[in-house]
């Protein structure tokens, strides 16, 4: 496992890194468009109402299939993190550097807060919401379900994505790394928001200005992301044997 | 970049381009046929009721797997592009000629008028939906979200089907292309229709006699498209460099 | 493009071709277990009452979901037709003989009759739901439905699993297969039942008795299913040209 | 086919064996917590209501997106089995020896043991639910109800992640096992609970100490499992013979 390498400053200035931070603001941009727009719409098709199993459904499947493409529309020229908790968690691994990293979550941070600041123009004043703990569990029961929520999704990236070992399942990574957010927002979404990516969380705190308990955001989602990166890291990466069962 | 092309006649009427427009007026004919039926079987299913979440859910869907398989038995006729916002940002970048490009958009508009007319019979009169805008939001501001999400759609088609390194990510590309849409009509749905597409909203239009608003679906979406043509083609096509995380 | 082969005994009766039989009667079972069993369980779910657009999702979804599967298990071994419509529109292109076609055939319906039966046990004697038309639309609306979204069907079959061209589409193929199913059910389901399969269609009515109508469902989808052969093998097949957009 | 295999302890120890281990309780772990978090989920939006068909679409939809995931992210280490019928069913046909399979089992039922101690704390005291059968029908047609539907999973892991024949239908392999869950879930949940894996039911009834009923989720997964791999192993494995349809 190569270490957390702090990086060089004529990397990060390439031309190629500066490609990859365009990619990751177009990426950012567009999944946060149409998964805040998803909860949005909620609002505007059930006005004052609080929120449904249908559009639970609703929303949890506008962020699994705008993650699935947006992280396949940036994989071959940013690697498609489109979440500061994933390039976190990869930066763990000395899979970027922490400088070029910190580039790349810039660009999400903007990417998500154009989304919103558009979204407000175009449905027409619409409040955008942001992401709260439901009123029956404390920060430290969020916190908790936004690390494990966000361990999931980066163990997915690793282990579909980065892993040497992914074989074919490599083909299907971008769709597995949307899809465990979508099953995950049925899960923790009535609970924590489930949102295991600040990016996702900032944008709607800056457009609507209200910060309440925007840290949780921040925190779980990175002490989850890069949880995954120490235990993928250490435990399953640079394995020197078949897979167990070699013919599966 | 290959810049725009005009074309020549004689390419345009090669067995092969014919045997392309015939594709295309299938495919948009079948898209358009589940995605306007979902439209039809909500206001069946829900007489007289505004759009809900679960009906929301329904069309998106609809629109998603069957723009997904459109575009899939499309791709190695005609390229599956099943949408003329997408042949103009494809033309844009060099990638077909505007001359097929026109005759490209005619069969499409053709598949949808058909599958508008032949919905309106065996539904057994239901009115066909039209695309229009939310009494809430503006012209500008319908115009302008059917411009992001359609440059969603393009910018995915170029970064998942057309771009030389696309790898793997090509495999899933019909899917990506599908779920990009379903995704953005959960959140522009409610406010701008969630076209994208000028030919899913003229078919209607025709089949039904109401053009109001129709313009808004072709300026919106040919600008949309369009511009991820240039973005892409610009930006990110034609990188002689590994991607940044080379090991993603 | 080969003719319509009837075929010979000893080749239908070969072991190969009796597994395909053993595999085409499983995937059907299975297919129709599901799919049946979702209408059962909206009728389990929400007593005496119409469908409504959630419980439309939840049966196209389930068709989509358990076809995509039953056609990925028989791929390799039957070619996963698991539908006599599938299984005329190949025989008519030439790619299975008219006589172990006919065998298929037999097992796909005993397959549906069988997933019936055991469904009205083992949900503790709910009826058996069949397809029906719509009060509002007539016979011949409801053919010419069920025959367009046939040839949707098997049209996507052609173009994603049989035609040589079909490249990495083919590995999304039986997905592809799955979800134009799903599409044309939230558009046909609530006006001539969104069947596309005589099998579907045929076990229901035998488990409950109840025949009314059940011509429909063998007709349209026969007719579509064999349009599509004769589309698809005339127009699109045996092409030795690369496609038109020679990039995308 | 091999025979069933006991195994040495030594192998059973190995790191590769460990690491196995490992993968298996992060996998199960994942997946029960997105798929009893999204019934958890449902009795928070909807509290004291019966379950209902956006319910039902929910529910399904969580759990066939993180079996996918956790299927795929495993693959490579473990073979993703996540659920005891599934190892039983390849244990019977000798593609993992008892020994290793008893261990895959435990780590199993302590990653769903796991999921649901931390879903009963996180989500502030929510009761965990576990799986029953519906008033109206028996215990034998709930377990005949198990053992289809675990057929129907443990057929799809052996046609499409263990049989040699399995070509491009592996790359998709990950996701049919996920959805023929979801598709299953649609028709049997609201019936015998459909849970298709022991440990899915196991830890649920730990977590909240009623155990009522749970020998139902052993004895029906485990006989539909085992029955799907003595079918399979039996009738399609190592067939010597290319598929019926040669260009399907």
């Amino acid at each position: 496992m190569p270490g957390i390498a702090f990086g060089r400053f004529d990397d990060s200035f390439s031309l190629a890194s500066i490609k990859a931070y365009v990619a990751e603001f177009i990426s950012t941009m567009l999944f946060v468009f149409a998964g805040v727009g998803s909860a949005i719409a909620y609002n505007k098709l059930a006005p004052g109402a609080a929120l449904d199993p249908a559009g639970l459904v609703a929303v949890a499947i506008a962020h699994a299939f705008a993650l699935f493409v947006a992280v396949s529309v940036g994989a071959n020229i940013s690697g498609g993190h489109v979440n500061p908790a994933v390039t976190f968690g990869l930066a763990v691994g000395g899979h970027i550097t922490m400088l070029t990293g910190i580039f790349y979550c810039i660009a999400q941070l903007l990417g998500s807060i154009t989304a919103c600041l558009v979204l407000s123009i175009v449905t027409g004043g619409f409040a955008i919401p942001t992401h709260g703990l439901d009123a029956r569990i404390g920060a430290f029961q969020g916190l908790v379900m936004e690390i494990i929520i966000t361990f999931a999704l980066v163990y997915t990236v690793y282990a579909t994505a980065i892993d040497p070992k992914k074989g074919s399942v490599g083909t299907v990574a971008p769709i597995a790394i949307g899809f465990i957010v979508g099953a995950n927002i049925l899960a923790a979404g009535p609970f924590s928001g489930g949102s295991m990516n600040p990016a996702r969380s900032f944008g709607p705190a800056v457009a609507s200005g209200d910060y309440t308990g925007n840290w949780v955001y921040w925190i779980g989602p990175l002490i989850g992301g890069g949880l995954a990166g120490v235990v993928y890291n250490n435990v399953f990466m640079h394995e020197d044997h078949a897979p167990l069962s070699s013919d599966f």
